[in-house]
């Protein structure tokens, strides 16, 4: 214990007994010391230790009295609380948000079709909620619901009336796509796109101010709205996770335990992502799970239990606001009633096929058009960009009913079991007129020509959604990937869904159906393969999407076709190229990402990609009591670095600590007004020598220095640095051989030295 | 690029040119060098780096040639699948075993009480199964079983059978009870316990040979079986995942990628830890994320994968073997017919504290005794402390029906909703004659004698369950804690439920009730209690344990109450103190165990920890190029240090690298068999000097010196070494200053000084 009693001494903020002729910096608290730049990343282990002390001061045992006491009391509980609070209020905001979302997509986009003559604030199904017609194709009969021609002309049937209803659709899409991208241009750049890359960045340590702001939450709201409603291939699920992380950011801003700490605000915007997903599907385990697996970068258990947390309370919100009108928590409620055989695992792993090579076809295709627009004239002219791709989309989408509708619309249709009161165009079957089943348990039964209809139809519609979809990601408008990716998936599992259920049921005698299809038997569901499909087109999100779709059936009876194609996609376009979408995105934009899964197993040293490199200057260096604010400015002016080694001298070039660049600016240019010249000498030991009074006021600096910087020995192999960097969450580390100090390693020097290593063009990592 | 091209003539391995006339270790390989000794803690980050050493040969570029070239590519594929591989057979073993446990169970636990006139070989149920009495209780009227008494005497009524069946109930108890002791004493020690403490600190780093053995994986399954049958108050979960585990570590041995690399044997052991909690629940997704938030330290997401694919796999085998009979995966299938209010999370949230509240007295009269039993003479007794408990067990457990039955199946039936053709006591109601309902919507009953007889003994069952319980988790039988935890919790939970109805079926007219109980409705379900308050009872396990009861009721509508019982119980246990059952066990054993949970906020300095301390003798170090072989014996023989820092000279004091004990005694032994004598020098250098012939041949040892050994400034403080430590795994950590070695931490050291701050004995850890 005596060993202890030493401790409080060497502290850096108990070091308050300085010689008192010294100007010492920070002897009051500054405001900007310790913060970050925009576009810098942050460091995630200085972020801990404060994050300490404000603990520390929390706990501080103090004497309390009376009234102040209980203040004192609330306070600290509220702090201690305040993890808990902030997730309670995340889940009900984004909540709130996602049901006001669901509700007004829902109105908009059957604003294009017509209007309810009730109320006009009505959707088409809440509209005709009143009369008896439940089934699908029923609800157009409902009265109060016209469609703008009927309105406009009074004719509801006929050419002209197909004409006008043609015109007005695509009107009121150029409309809302124009509205949208104009306003994300003039209020919030920030709010095109999914997000996700961004947040990944971010969520590793990123900083972009304004990115998770209020206006950026305003705006993406709004503008989700129009650019869901206007028709194009887009969803809401990505930009709900980008939503849901701002509403995170501005109630961190409520509790300075997270406002003023990077890296716990990190930890709260983990568990708004998993409120995100949960909202967005209604699965919040698959929330959390994705959360996890997709979006964060550090996530220690506490954050496990929060995310749950915030994810219930969101999906709950969401679920008393009851957008789809039926009391379900999940976006797509599906209901089996057979089992899946063996046998079907082939086409189930052809769909897995199908969807790792539509993955890996969209990651090159969007990014090589992407690339073209930043790099070509194309970039600068969004609005135009926007308005041509909702007419090509409208134009396109109207003649098929199966892309005119919402694109989850659709893909709620597709995985739909044909039951016996289900009158849609894909569950026209002929018939048995002799049959006595129960109406859940319809046989196996020959196509009629709806579903052949349906059937070119899709083939279409598949076609027309993989080659928007490419063109519409990207696009300066709030504009999510899961469900276009699922719709693929599903429509592509409905058509291979028919196509066996067929073969089966005209071929009931050949072996492979033989053992688990007799005649008269269901035994093929073709709306599972639709939900296998989709599991399998959102490629490389195994676990968390499983998950999500065990959530929606709600049995684990599925689950092995689904983990079976989802296994299978992420495979197949692994072996393509191993980056997913968002990782392609994020490298695109330059971000300082460094990837957890990015295996790194090439045997280059530390002394490989420090610098300076062989004939470099040499590396930048502060000592600790030769240097004067002079040269500390001249240093400052010349260099563009981050921070500056300190070390005992330049002969000995034995580490001290490390400086921040930003903390030494703005302690010079504070003392600066306080009497320190341009000759000071700036001391960063820990006591300066008493100077004549003729000299110039030293400066004292000990109180910025960072006594503890990271070091590796140059003979460290690179793995190892890059596991440090990633585990640690490091901005910088600094390279010694023998106790002496060779060079530095910044993140964006691993990161460069992991793109040489790949082949790839290091100057594309533009951070630091 | 060009700066790359000098980097391999500095990688360790290709260091081929050494001075010819110098003894180089390591020329060729040595087989023990880089391995551990039994009862250490591993270095991930050497581990790491091996692997990749691994990976690099594997990919190496060789010319092929015909033959060699196909057994080459199918050598590379298997070595690149066989991580998928092992996942595959630890899936299909774990979920065999666990399917021939639960029949061997099933069947002797029924044989305690009667036998199989039919084949003896059936356990009751299946037995019955012929006849169509399918409800619990008419199961007895079934002729072919026959209890012991019918059998032996003829008479199945009357005291006297009760009595025999009594007697031979309590004689088979200890006949199970001592194989199973004695197997374990005599053939697998390490297979006592849940096993789940000692997997947890395998998986942080520690070496425990054998405690994965085959042994332990035949010993655990067959004691678990008579354990379990026994009627001890113990379950099979938490043995279940060791005996996964140890599947896990059979199947590494056969790829040489595991069986060498302790780093990615972990995370095989991490995925089969999974399996096991599959298996045991029947919840895949519920063992991944137990794996992920109770066992597992270092789960990169590859795991999570891989891990999810091998629960899956052991669920359905289990499954296929099918030993419930009802092909149903979950062990406890429940499905209840209305929905929960709002005023009910009251009594959900006090089963919560209720469950908190036990947790907390479990775990401290547990390890209360568990030490006592280390320190007294009682531990001297293992065999006779099973059977006196057994006995003491058997003899209160068979009057009263709800601990005579085996807990699991208690536990199913106090989950159970009370339907019209349920006919156990439980659900004695008294019947409205004029009841014209569907069968499944039962509105609420007054409670009949049979339900108030219920309460009285399930009411002494708890009291029972929670004394045995305590006595006997610890003792040396495989032991698992998770059903008598649910158990206790979920006859709180039936006993409040049952309460609950019965206050609103008698006063309908309360503020409480009036909102949403009308008479003649179905509002309170006491099966739901039961169910909320077995989350409740496993105090800790938040996420996983929610997620594991998720899938067993397959939906989503009751995670809220299930959520807030287990965040109750789990704030209430947290205010009594931070340990689990499981972090207190492995601090019982004084294994080194570094949680990842315990947040370090102390203000000491690595200076304040490391070694030496004031008044110690100085650091024992070797020097690069002066010590001689009789030094570093001497050093050997003197000190019980696991490695020793290499300095370029005792003045200078500056580090080069870091040298283990183990490889320097391997080294030196192996050398002097080659003609190193004692006088021999030592070199770590890169080059020695040509000596003149005359004097002893010097030993190069560069090869077994760690040249990146990690290393701290005085100044860090200890919550960032702690993280450190933590996060990458360390065994050791140098402290420089200013280029010079200061000390060592190790994480003994580290272990020591968090017990210290805590208050607690630092001298309970024991191991390094």
């Amino acid at each position: 214990v005596s060993s202890l009693s030493g401790v409080s001494s060497a502290t850096p903020t108990e070091e308050m007994n300085g010689a008192g002729n010294l100007m010492d910096f920070l002897d009051e608290p500054f405001p900007d010391v310790g913060t970050y730049e925009d576009f810098h990343t942050i460091d995630w282990l200085r972020e801990k230790s404060r994050d300490t002390d404000h603990v520390k001061i929390r706990n501080k045992p103090t004497c309390y009295h009376s009234k102040e006491s209980i203040w004192e009391l609330i306070k600290s509980l509220l702090d201690a609380w305040s993890g808990w609070v902030v997730m309670l209020l995340i889940g009900l905001l984004s909540g709130t948000l996602a049901g006001v979302i669901d509700l007004a997509v829902d109105w908009m986009t059957d604003l294009k079709e017509g209007v309810c003559l009730s109320a006009f604030w009505y959707s088409h199904e809440q509209c005709c909620w009143t009369s008896n017609e439940t089934t699908f194709d029923d609800r157009d009969k409902c009265p109060q619901w016209q469609k703008w021609a009927e309105l406009m002309t009074g004719h509801a049937e006929g050419a002209g009336a197909y004409v006008l209803n043609y015109f007005l659709y695509i009107l009121w899409a150029l409309l809302f796509s124009f509205l949208a991208v104009s306003l994300v241009r003039v209020f919030a750049p920030y709010a095109c796109g999914s997000g996700i890359p961004e947040i990944k960045t971010i969520l590793s340590g990123f900083i972009i101010r304004g990115y998770l702001g209020k206006w950026t939450l305003l705006i993406k709201t709004v503008t989700l709205v129009l650019a869901v409603s206007s028709g194009l291939s887009l969803g809401k699920e990505g930009p709900l996770v980008h939503v849901a992380c701002c509403c995170g950011n501005l109630f961190c801003s409520l509790f300075s335990k997270y406002s003023k700490n990077e890296g716990k605000r990190r930890e709260v915007l983990s568990a708004a992502a998993a409120a995100g997903v949960s909202v967005a599907f209604g699965a919040p385990i698959g929330g959390v799970l994705f959360s996890l697996e997709e979006v964060s970068y550090y996530f220690p258990l506490k954050t496990l239990w929060r995310s749950f947390f915030a994810a219930l309370v969101a999906a709950f919100t969401l679920r008393s606001i009851n957008p789809f009108g039926n009391s379900r928590l999940v976006l797509f409620y599906v209901e089996y009633h057979t089992p899946w055989y063996m046998a079907e695992l082939v086409p189930f792993i052809l769909l897995g096929v199908f969807g790792g090579l539509w993955g890996t076809l969209f990651i090159r295709a969007n990014i090589a058009w992407c690339r073209r627009r930043k790099t070509t004239q194309l970039g600068k002219y969004p609005v135009l960009e926007v308005i041509a791709i909702t007419g090509i989309t409208a134009v396109l989408a109207y003649p098929n009913p199966y892309t005119r509708r919402s694109t989850s619309e659709l893909i709620s249709e597709l995985f739909n079991d044909c039951g016996a009161l289900e009158s849609s165009q894909l569950c026209d079957y002929i018939n048995n007129p002799n049959m006595s089943r129960p109406v859940d348990d319809i046989p196996d039964r020959p196509a009629g020509p709806g579903v052949y209809n349906a059937l070119w139809q899709l083939a279409l519609a598949l076609v027309f959604k993989i080659v928007i979809t490419i063109f519409t990601f990207g696009m300066k408008i709030p504009s999510g990937l899961f469900i276009p990716s699922m719709a693929v998936g599903a429509i592509a599992g409905r058509i291979v869904g028919i196509a066996v259920e067929q073969m089966a049921y005209h071929h009931h005698d050949w072996i492979i159906f033989k053992n688990w299809c007799r005649p008269g038997a269901d035994c093929v569901t073709p709306g599972l393969y639709a939900m296998v499909g989709a599991a399998a087109g959102v490629t490389r999100m195994t676990v968390s999407l499983v998950v999500i779709m065990f959530e929606l059936t709600g049995g684990l009876e599925y689950i092995v076709p689904l983990m079976a194609a989802a296994v299978t996609s992420k495979w197949v376009a692994d072996a393509f190229g191993k980056e997913g979408i968002y990782e392609s995105h994020i490298q695109l934009n330059g971000y300082p990402y460094l990837d957890v899964r990015d295996e790194f197993t090439h045997r280059t040293l530390a002394t490989d990609v420090m610098r300076p490199r062989r004939n470099d200057p040499p590396l930048a260096v502060l000592t600790q009591d030769t240097t004067t604010v002079e040269d500390v400015e001249t240093l400052i002016k010349d260099t563009d670095y981050n921070g500056f080694p300190v070390v005992v001298s330049r002969e000995s070039e034995r580490l001290i600590g490390f400086v921040q660049r930003r903390d030494l600016t703005l302690a010079i240019s504070k003392m600066k007004q306080d009497g320190v010249v341009s000759s000071s000498v700036v001391y960063f030991t820990e006591d300066a020598p008493q100077l004549p009074a003729s000299n110039p006021q030293p400066l004292k600096l000990r109180r910025i220095l960072n006594l503890s910087p990271f070091t590796v020995t140059d003979h460290t192999p690179m793995e190892t640095v890059v596991d440090i960097f990633r585990k640690l969450g490091l901005r910088q580390c600094l390279v010694t051989r023998s106790g002496r100090l060779l060079g530095i390693i910044t993140k964006k020097d691993v990161l460069r030295h992991m793109a040489q290593m790949m082949n790839q063009d290091p100057e594309s990592i533009m951070f630091n």
